[in-house]
This record gives C-alpha cells, structure tokens and sequence, in this order.
C-alpha cells in the first residue's frame, strides 16, 4: 500500500569514536524512506537547495521502489545541514552546527499523483508545515508525526491542534514528559494518546519503546546491540520500519502496530551499525526477518 | 527447594512526592526474603542491633515460610538506618543520611541448620564479607550476589576473586558499566558474565533488564508502571522474585532464568506501589500470577 512520507534531507557531518563521516546524506525522510522501502514502496516528498551535489540522493532512487517525484531541488536556496559529534558514550551527542537553510523556508509540495497515499508519515518539523501538508492529502487512512522538544516548546498550541487531526504520534521519552508535564512515562504516555486519535510509541533510545493504543501500554524492550557505530537516524528508521509494516500489511490492528514496532527496532538497530545508510545499502529484507525472529525469540519468556 | 539470603536489615526513612515514611521496617535482605516467599521457603541471615524495636521483623515472621533462625540480635550494637528523599521524578533520589551501624561490624553467622542451602543470594555489602558467607556454605547449586558502586570503586581486586567463585551476579547497568569499563550495556554484561560460573543480570530500573548466559542476550522490558510511589527495595525485590522462582522451580536452566527475572520484574512493580512492605503484605501468589500473565501478553508480539 503506497507510503508518503515528508521531512528533512540533510548533509550530515558525524563524528564518532570510531570514526567519522563527511557530508553524508542524511536527515529523516532519508533514514525514514530507505527503512520502509525493505517493506513497502515509498512515495518521498522533500526539499534540497541548488547546492545539492547531483546524485545525492542515489541510494534512494535505485531501490526501485522510492518514488522521488515529490523531490524539490529549489534555486536559490540552500541544503539543509547537520554536523554532530558523538561521545565516547554514543547515547550522548553534541550538536556543533546545524543550518536550517531551505527547511526554514517554505515547505514542499505534495504532488498530485501522491495526494491519495493511504498512510502517511510527517517527519519532525515546525507544526504548522506539518498542518499545511495534512491539507494538501486526500484519502489518508493512518497518519502518523514525529516531533520534537523544540515545538512542544514554543509552539505548542498549534501543536496540540495537529495532534487532534492525527492517527499516531512517535515521540521520545523526554518529549512525552514535556508536552505532559509528567515525569511518569506511562502516565505521560497514556496521556499523550488522548491527544490523537489512535496511538502514541514513546521511544527510549537503548532501551526500547511503549506503545499506547486502546487503553493499553505495549512494552517492548531494546535489541540489545553490542556494535553501535552512529546512531544518527535510528529514530527515523525506526519510524520507518514501523510505518513500512504497516503499509505492508496494509492493517492498523494492535496486532500489527504490535509487531510493527518491534520491526521499527529491529531496523533501526541495524542502521546504526555503520555511518549514514551503508549498513542499509548491504542488506536486504531476509536480514531483517532474521533478525525480526532472533529477537522475538530472546523476547518471549 | 531451600533458598538463604543475607544481607542487610534496615530501618527506614523515606521522603517521596507522594508521602513518607518513618522507621520503617527495610534492607535489601527484607525485601528480598517476603519477595521470594510468594514462590519458595526462606532462611534469612542478618543482624540488628539491641536498639531494634521489638517485633519489628514480625512481617517476615508472620509469612510462615521464612525461618528468622539466622537473624541475630546484636548486643551493644545499633541498626543499620537510612534515610532517603525522592524527586519528583522517582527515578531520582538523594541520600540524606546513612548510618551503618551494625553494618560495619562483623558480619553475621549462618546457622549450621542453614548450611546445605541449595540457593543462596549474597545481598550487597562488602566483597571480603560475601566471600567469607560463602565459605560457611556447603553444598549450594547457585549462589548468586548482587554488588554497588563502592566496591567496584575500592574493593575491585577483592570483588573481582567472590565473583570468580560464584553463579550468578545481579547489579545495575551503570555498576556494569563501571566494573568493565565498556560504555556499551550489551559489551559490558558479556564481559561480567565472563567473570562469574554462568549468568548476570543487569537492572535498569524502569527499563528493564538483560540476561547475559551461554553467551546470549536476553532483553526484558520493564513493567509499564503507571503507580510509582516508593521505589525503595525494588532491585531487592526483583532479586527475590527471581530467585524465588529459581528456587520454586528448582531448576538452573536458561528457560527458567529468563521466566525468571520477568518474575522478579513484576514482584517489584508490585512493590514499588507502596512504601516499605505495605503492598507484599496485601497481595498473594495468584495476584503475582495475574500480573506476570498480563505482563506476558503485553510483551509479546
């Protein structure tokens, strides 16, 4: 089932201790669409400047089934930039530039043929973009957003109004206590989901996820991974991985949003193996259905 | 199946957002041996001193199946007190007073009637203590210990020799970091399990824990706790429940490992919902039962 999502594209510069990477293509449509493309075709709609180096964006247009027709390469404008840098405990990181560039501008537009996908992700960006692009979808069946401390800060009203419009919500842990003002994470979890229409997943970095939905809290724990190269755009590939089953599946029951985040983790803890997407680009589906089954065996008690 | 704990016996003082208490019956030995109860008989070793108010153990007395043989009251000695203040946050705590008292002694004698126990748990205190304990121990199967931060710090050579001589280890995620100097949870449990007979267990409090035994990884997610008044003991009380279990089962294999330490995951969200013992002396084995089966069929996907 087609698969829309929208967010940053970004030239990442990561530090690690064990080693380092120069404008790398980065930001979270990226990890998102390369995660859920292992599942399920993905239409990408995002924004690069004229600066962009050609093919960039290579990766994505040879698996096939990434369509990049809602691709911007807009005049005049910049690509947006990360540079980070990662501590010995790469839990921790610094930020040491970011340049909002185009993302500062306004945003893209979805274009026709993508207008009736049926499940939608609108990664991390300021809520009225995320409102905006909301307006210009026609048949949505699931729509699910990220978001971000910053927004919950200074903009959360319109936020909140988002929330309202939306299936799912994907948030940190520390986001959810924020928005809530509860420093419990199931109470500031269950809260959460109040505020959209169907789900709310409360990521934990390292130790995993809670999903929320009819009532209940869904627990999952991390995949214990013991080779964490760069853990930028885990979280994104999570979302992807979980939205990608879903599309797959083509089903929002408890079941499959159950088994879906478990997927997200699976993917995510294995995009952070290396730098950028080059763990992505060396693996195919039955990698992660491996894995997927190792972990739900060492899951199960 | 006989299973002895020894550890400390304390009068506590707690502070939390959500009330107090004072001289309140606490100790990692107490919380352990009623947690264990629900599963196993116990036979507890620890020392009070003269100043302990009378009938202040008769919560353990009253379970019936925990004989208080070893528990010794020390003439001239005070009690082992402490007294803690909670955050808002829960997660957090700062100690405001700590006298060791009877602690800093010698340290107490396990009963001759004691001595074949089949299971054993060291509760935490000083390495050349516990390694002195095991050696009035005569034909134990498992003896596992729990540790902290103090004694990696000061007493690392000494810790490093019990843990040589011993099953099992159970200590929290940043004492596994500081004892293998790995900043990777998943790198730093394998190399503890490398230094104790066969498996550890790391704790991250409301994240869970992982088992690390025949060289995998077991990931358990935490209890999704939504009531979360005093968390004093909790760790005491996940170490009784699961070695209760162990004991109840009277079986060392990785499948009865990892039931449990769910078990002992739920005994402490039990514990956690009340101070001191006040939510263990209001439940029964099935009410364990009931929410180990909730636990089960939310964590399962």
């Amino acid at each position: 089932m087609s698969l829309l999502v929208t967010g940053s594209i970004g030239i990442d510069t990561v530090e690690a201790p064990s080693g380092s990477a120069e404008d790398a293509l980065g930001g979270s449509s990226v990890y998102f669409a390369y995660a859920a493309s292992f599942f399920s075709p993905v239409n990408f709609v995002g924004v690069v400047g004229e600066d962009c180096p050609e093919d960039f964006l290579k990766p994505l247009a040879d698996r096939g089934n990434i369509d990049l027709a809602g691709l911007e390469v807009r005049k005049g404008s910049k690509t947006f930039r990360w540079h980070g840098k990662y501590h010995d405990d790469v839990n921790q990181r610094d930020t040491v530039s970011v340049d909002l560039n185009v993302l500062g501008e306004a945003g893209p537009t979805i274009p026709p043929q993508f207008r009736d996908s049926k499940y939608v992700f609108l990664a991390n960006t300021h809520p009225a973009l995320q409102i905006e692009l909301l307006g210009q979808l026609e048949n949505a069946s699931l729509v699910v957003a990220d978001t971000m401390d910053l927004w919950i800060n200074i903009e959360r009203d319109m936020l909140v109004d988002l929330l309202s419009k939306i299936d799912g919500l994907v948030l940190n842990d520390s986001e959810a206590k924020l928005l809530t003002g509860k420093s419990n994470i199931v109470q500031a979890g269950m809260e959460c989901a109040t505020m959209v229409k169907k789900f709310v997943v409360v990521k934990k970095g390292e130790h995993g996820s809670l999903l929320f939905v009819d009532g209940k809290v869904y627990p999952l724990a991390g995949y214990p991974a013991d080779k964490v190269v760069d853990p930028t755009g885990a979280g994104d590939s999570f979302a992807g991985g979980m939205m990608g089953y879903i599309a797959e599946q083509d089903s929002v029951s408890v079941e499959t949003l159950h088994r879906a985040i478990a997927y997200g983790t699976v993917v995510a803890s294995i995009e952070l193996e290396d730098f950028s997407l080059n763990r992505f680009t060396e693996i195919n589906r039955s990698d992660i259905d491996a894995r997927f089954e190792e972990f739900k065996e060492l899951s199960a008690f």
